[in-house]
């Protein structure tokens, strides 16, 4: 493909803004660039490579000619929208749940599983932001040593729902500081200095939450291993755009923590950090803005005397490799 | 014994002042009241039901003619004093880790083991503050069903180090929001919009921090089970006053959620807040101030086929439960 004409639908979101910066900053190569939005946002201008470029509102005549786009504003506005692009020929790549777990979608972290990519038919899912940065913890140890159970616990950011929501809690916090009441608009819970088990509807039949649903069904997708059996509890902490998680995983075969961190340590998109004698491991103020998930901790579960079990701390911003750098990774792939 | 004569060593604290407070509102027996701490400190005065109080500097012959003692101004005063204190006499109530592990030292969750209370020689040790806000949620199973394997990943709050954490967490906000620049002091990481390991010292040969030694170590002693098998994780979160966490709870039989909720709810000093349809869960402001541990998220593990394990999401008033409430609760039973 040559350069290709790109466009961005859900363009003035957090997740939409840092796909633009993305594509700034890896000089990916853009023919033509159109931003799309709702009607609310249209009119709006946005500048790439120092030249404004104003929102226009999306409809399905607007994909003409274009090459790739990136949906980034929902999994209602995926529905409506996707088709439309692909039947004007152009490759979607879709940040939503919309089609994760199609069956003739890949759903691509690009440093685990790229060669699904040939796979598309046009559509190619960009994965859960949980689902991403804890695969590419787990994937180094993986595919060496093929993980069989997995326990998870998140300590997610605000960016996971939305510019809104990361701005609730800075609102909610400067008022609980000046003593202010602050009523939640975004988020059903008090956010300043509070925390809460991520608010999507629970399944009755499995207890788990739609995030945790998404988490367990996406990391067994991205990893091909249907059979891993998985627990996970997403709660949202007063951060701003970095996920972090705390990851217990069991392996078929024994396990040393040095192993672990060996194999992490030369995983492309990895940073260990993993300081024991200075107290330095993953912080979401450091993993904020980087490319590189960070993984610490890595120790021996101490409540598998198998010695099969190691624990990890995890962080990633949000952001970049949960979201947008990872779906224009995915557009670089597609380019190959 | 009659109303007893009560010296409070750390009565500056975090955790002293609500020890105030706590024996204030329970009403609790006081013939007479001394407020201890350190030189610093010293000529300070504090109110007791409407009296002022005015703190000495604690010295070995503080003790004179007092029963019960708290201590709560860190192990090396502890290690320091409450052997003068128990020569003069009085009972210690041990808030710190020094004594905590002592064969002889009764480490007393009262709704738990209040009968080891009768065991002791002079020194009653008040546990950890995560590990009694999870003993108090895995008692109520563990006494039917016992435990075999824990898994937990903690979301701490910054009252576990201190006024000072407290004060610094809500500085280096402050500080966040304007866009100033913020060196932590207290804690050794910023704490604004971030969360951290805990910055206890790992011991080389686990892997584990100080923290989760003192979690694993003490949840065994409370609940008499040498040999559970625990795993935690344990995280400072930029959260004032309450701590929580996620339990992944393996039992020696099959237990249901059901059954695990219905022991829970009838468990003194438990709280269970599983509102799935509201998506109401425990959280660290609606912890913050009360009695009760709150548990909810209660459903079937997952990763375990075996119908074995449940999991639960758990907050309770470190400053509360975690300290002061149970070092009184303790102080209540001696009187008996």
């Amino acid at each position: 493909m040559n350069a290709p004409n790109i466009a961005i639908v859900g363009a003035t979101g957090a997740v939409g803004i840092e796909i633009l910066r993305v594509l700034e900053r890896r000089n990916f190569p853009v023919a033509s660039l159109k931003l799309l939005a709702s009607a609310r946002s249209a009119g709006k201008t946005l500048a790439f490579k120092g030249k404004p470029h104003t929102v226009e509102e999306v409809k399905p005549t607007s994909f003409k000619g274009v090459d790739i786009v990136f949906f980034s504003a929902g999994a209602t506005r995926s529905r409506e929208f996707a088709p439309h692009a692909k039947a004007a020929g152009a490759i979607v790549i879709d940040n939503s749940s919309a089609f994760r777990m199609d069956g003739d979608v890949p759903l691509v972290v690009p440093e685990i599983n790229a060669a699904a990519i040939r796979q598309h038919h046009g559509i190619i899912a960009n994965p859960n932001c949980v689902a991403i940065v804890a695969a590419m913890a787990l994937w180094p140890i993986h595919r060496r040593n093929p993980i069989r159970r997995l326990i998870m616990s998140t300590y997610q950011s605000a960016s996971g729902a939305g510019a809104a929501a990361m701005a609730e809690l800075t609102q909610a916090t400067a008022a609980a500081l000046a003593g202010r009441d602050f009523a939640p608009a975004v988020l059903p819970h008090p956010y300043a200095f509070n925390l809460f088990s991520h608010n999507t509807p629970i399944d009755p039949a499995t207890g788990a939450n739609g995030e945790e649903t998404k988490v367990i069904n996406e990391t067994r997708k991205i990893m091909d291993a249907p059979t891993l059996r998985v627990s996970v509890t997403c709660v949202r902490v007063p951060v701003l755009r970095a996920h972090s998680m705390a990851l217990t995983v069991e392996c078929a075969e024994p396990i040393t923590p040095e192993t672990a961190r060996a194999w992490l340590a030369e995983a492309p998109g990895v940073r260990v950090v993993d300081d024991t004698l200075r107290n330095h491991f993953p912080m979401p103020v450091e993993a904020s803005g980087g490319d590189d998930v960070l993984v610490g901790r890595i120790r021996a579960d101490a409540s598998d005397p198998s010695g099969r079990s190691v624990a990890l701390f995890v962080a990633g911003d949000q952001l970049l490799k949960g979201a947008a750098l990872n779906a224009v990774q995915i557009a670089e792939r597609v380019l190959q």
